[in-house]
């Protein structure tokens, strides 16, 4: 059971990095906003607590360290009208694809877009519900599927659609997982502050546009199917992250078609757990040497 | 630079689990015949000693620990002949798609088959070369590419056809993914004692019955090539396996078509790298609780 309410990762002032239970002003739900956390000792997935130290927040970071993440897993076509835009069949089973870890990112973090993603048309935002695994899972009913959540957060699954759908072979994972191409956060909204992740508005502004402006409500299989039908044959572990998919307004669906580009700022947003603020930036490759 | 020649992991006589350099009678190359071997300690992606510590081979387990991996990519279609038996194009780019960490079982254990993947026809072998990375890999030209690789091992894609190409959408993830349909080992054979990764023997057999026998050379996307590709904008890190695709005579492939069925044992052999003995165990669906 986790002591927390909204985990947060975070560079402090200190210049030490900390998992921590973000400070909130009353009434402020959005994580993104917390500019003080009391610091979390131990196993985030077992033994671990609250102390009693506060420290101040310099940058969120990516709510799970590297070393915590597991598997993150994806779904498509998950919301019935983005199935529509996308000219594409709302699935009978959940439709599954994989991200590496070394795509998740923070929330506020830049997007680099690689040179061999500006090649082409297609770079497109997708604002989704992310559940992490908190407890081992395997063939969990429906009905006690959420019991294995640490917590919710928001992602931006951002795909390009070239890639993804063209040049793939099919596959969809090539074209969406480029390095940094999962920002999510701001933190890890603990379940038991989120009694039913089916009713949370969810939305994405590009450029302070709102281009995405849906609900939880419309997922064709929800958290707790979705969860129960993935860990059947196949055990969920702690530190698996579950991008759910993501509603209609996508820049692919919509006429004429729209492709972010350098520059433009993308926010994903999540009722009751916050927003990511990330920019995209066209980059040049990297050195081979790391 | 690895110290080891042919890195396994194993239970051994005195009931603990190490990391160790096989040691092999002369003139033997299949890792599976070991039944000695010299204590590895330390970080096998750093700094790692091979002690003068003999242990005795109980059992050889999957040649990384779980903490050790990080991400399983697989390449589909990157056998000419492969792909033309599956009816399916020679891909313009290698086509990528992923297993979880939870897949990779080791050179002996059984395969468990889920009641959801009994349920339909189509359960099937794939012989693979896997190529292990040890070194963080970001756009880097395929002259350098196996300088990242730590070393190769032999692997069984085990894919439920059904669930594979007709019920996962089109993503092969879900009907390649189950626990344990990634058998590997029987250790990883250094780099430097594979001279060429594309001149090596590969095959598949069932029951004893030879069913798929081909070489590395026919490979669409060598190893280093596919390093290349895949490096572009996603960093590969230590710990990532990558399973690059099989050659022709899958039983999808076979006229009539073949499928595994409960018991039989499937033998998947690279040259100079051993084989993997892993008997088919249609299984009842676990508890929920772990």
């Amino acid at each position: 059971m986790p002591s927390f309410s909204r985990l947060v990762r975070f560079l402090a002032r200190d210049g030490r990095t900390y998992y921590g239970d973000a400070i909130l002003p009353r009434g402020v739900t959005d994580i993104s906003k917390a500019r003080q956390a009391r610091v979390v000792q131990g196993d985030i997935f077992g033994q671990h607590t609250v102390t009693d130290q506060v420290a101040d927040i310099r940058l969120l970071l990516a709510p799970l360290a590297p070393e915590d993440v597991r598997t993150v897993r994806c779904l498509g076509l998950n919301y019935a009208a983005h199935a529509k835009e996308s000219n594409m069949p709302i699935p009978q089973y959940p439709v599954v694809f994989y991200k590496p870890a070394t795509s998740l990112t923070g929330p506020t973090d830049p997007i680099p877009i690689h040179p061999l993603a500006q090649q082409h048309t297609g770079l497109d935002y997708e604002c989704e519900l992310v559940a992490v695994i908190g407890k081992p899972c395997a063939d969990v009913p429906e009905a006690r599927a959420l019991d294995h959540v640490l917590g919710y957060a928001v992602g931006n699954d951002v795909s390009h659609r070239d890639w993804q759908l063209k040049l793939g072979g099919g596959q969809w994972s090539l074209g969406k997982g480029f390095d940094g191409w999962a920002p999510f956060g701001p933190g890890i909204v603990g379940r038991d502050l989120v009694p039913d992740p089916q009713r949370l508005g969810i939305r994405t502004r590009v450029n302070g546009e709102t281009v995405q402006d849906s609900t939880t409500a419309d997922m064709a299989f929800g958290v707790a199917r979705t969860i129960a039908f993935l860990s059947q044959g196949t055990t969920l572990m702690p530190g698996d992250v579950i991008f759910t998919g993501t509603p209609q307004g996508v820049g692919m669906g919509r006429n004429p078609q729209v492709w972010l580009k350098d520059g433009d700022v993308v926010e994903v947003e999540l009722d009751g757990v916050g927003t990511c603020t990330n920019k995209v930036e066209f980059s040049p490759a990297r050195s081979a040497k790391l």
